[in-house]
């Protein structure tokens, strides 16, 4: 028992290591559950990777990510459902039951929202059924609203849930992102409602000033407004028991060596989040 | 008849314009409101600003702001709420009906967010009744969440119009902003509740890239992705009869000569939003 049981690394957080060069600094650090990125994987090589994670003994605990199914125009639709089901044989590969999907912004010039949202639930009911006889769920990930008009126009837990609940709870579940969630008031409620189609717990923590894109700008859990405790206390107790996947986009943090950034994560992990993973 | 019968100048949008320039502006261009920035009344003087907007024959369509109710600290909360009531005053003499209030972040290093907003709605059964004896209504805004920690705790549509409707209708409205609600799955539904909880329905639009700190990234109608038509008329159809305030924090925007300013807005107006204000 080395505390970090349940701690997995999103290899994003190391931007710069290869698959191979993260799958061996998680076996150096205990850590034994990792999150994959999709050109990751294709810069290795989709066998190669998968037996790099097998051969390390490494739980795969999601791949990154399927999605952008917000196209209305019926080629860059088709385009967008191949890539998806491809994304979905590239999990089964790597043998991870978990495709993340960031669901798209507003297509080029758009302002339909509404129909954006529908786009997404019509690319669900294509795409789950593929996933399901694959063993692998779709985790609908709702982002921070502040990504909705060019990432993805699910931008609430609740909204996540709506999407999913038509499916089977194991075909399509929802990923709790502590830095996309944190600041919605249902949130406590929509993770009770959530249960079982909680797919994923990804962590990182809100910080100030939000860059310019406002992508880069996540910290390490305690180093930012998130709530910790009462967070993985509230994602415990709707019965989560999967890895917490700590995924930070941030140029400082990609500018630390990796090493240093595994012993960061792992000691905020010990100390922040596993002793609230009980739910008490 | 100009079709500007509706429209309001928020002056933060001609911020480098002085209060007396910003009233003389709209006099010139037909605008037949304004909403009042508390710095710029400061400027002029209370009496003189007043007198000002009266002289001009303008209405003045909301004072901003107060709030920053979340600090627990007793003695900075005492200091809130003194600064709030001072605000009422303000706005009374102005002559307008409507506080803004922008509620407050996270205090300083803080994490409790339920906390802080049970703050705001301890802070608002204070100052309600206050405002009410003056004539001024509290306008809760709600803010795009990624201002939650540091600007406004309350996020969306709906937590205002829950902090709102313990007090009668003519006490505590909300603000619709555009820019902060228009990626809320729930906003139909929520502007069909508020009904005559809408103080004041302020506009402008979502562009990117989200700038750095966040908050000057606002364009004038027409440039960024909000659905003005579809907006306006859900407005509309909850029964908001009252002025359109366009408010736009944005550097290139206030590097712009102010009578441009004001013909570009005016002709965003009446373009894009006076056309879908009877609710059709």
């Amino acid at each position: 028992m080395n505390g970090l049981e349940r701690l997995s690394l999103n290899q994003i957080t190391v931007r710069g290591w290869s698959l191979e060069r993260a799958v061996r600094g998680c076996a150096e650090a205990g850590v034994p559950a990792i999150g994959l990125w999709r050109d990751k994987v294709a810069e290795t090589g989709l066998e190669r990777s998968a037996s790099l994670v097998r051969a390390a003994g490494l739980k795969v605990s999601s791949l990154c990510r399927g999605g952008f199914l917000t196209a209305t125009e019926p080629d860059a639709r088709q385009r967008a459902l191949e890539d998806n089901r491809q994304a979905v044989r590239e999990a089964a590969t790597l043998g991870t039951d978990t495709l993340v999907l960031v669901c798209g912004g507003l297509p080029e010039g758009g302002r339909d929202l509404p129909g954006a949202r529908r786009a997404v639930a019509d690319a669900l009911a294509e795409l789950a059924p593929y996933a399901a006889e694959s063993g692998v769920r779709l985790a609908i990930e709702p982002l921070h609203p502040m990504f909705c008009a060019d990432r993805a126009v699910v931008s609430t837990l609740s909204q996540a849930l709506d999407l999913a609940e038509p499916f089977p709870v194991d075909w399509v579940g929802v990923v709790v992102d502590s830095y996309h969630l944190w600041w919605d008031p249902e949130l406590e409620r929509q993770l009770a409602r959530a249960g079982d189609r909680i797919a994923s717990y990804q962590v990182c923590d809100w910080t100030l000033p939000v860059p310019e894109g406002a992508l880069l700008g996540r910290g390490h859990v305690g180093d930012g407004c998130v709530d910790f405790t009462a967070l993985t206390r509230a994602v415990a107790r709707a019965g989560y028991d999967g890895p917490v996947e700590v995924e930070i986009f941030n140029e400082r943090v990609w500018a630390t060596p990796g090493e240093e950034t595994l012993a960061t994560l792992a000691e905020r992990h010990r100390r922040l989040v596993a002793p609230y993973l009980d739910g008490a």
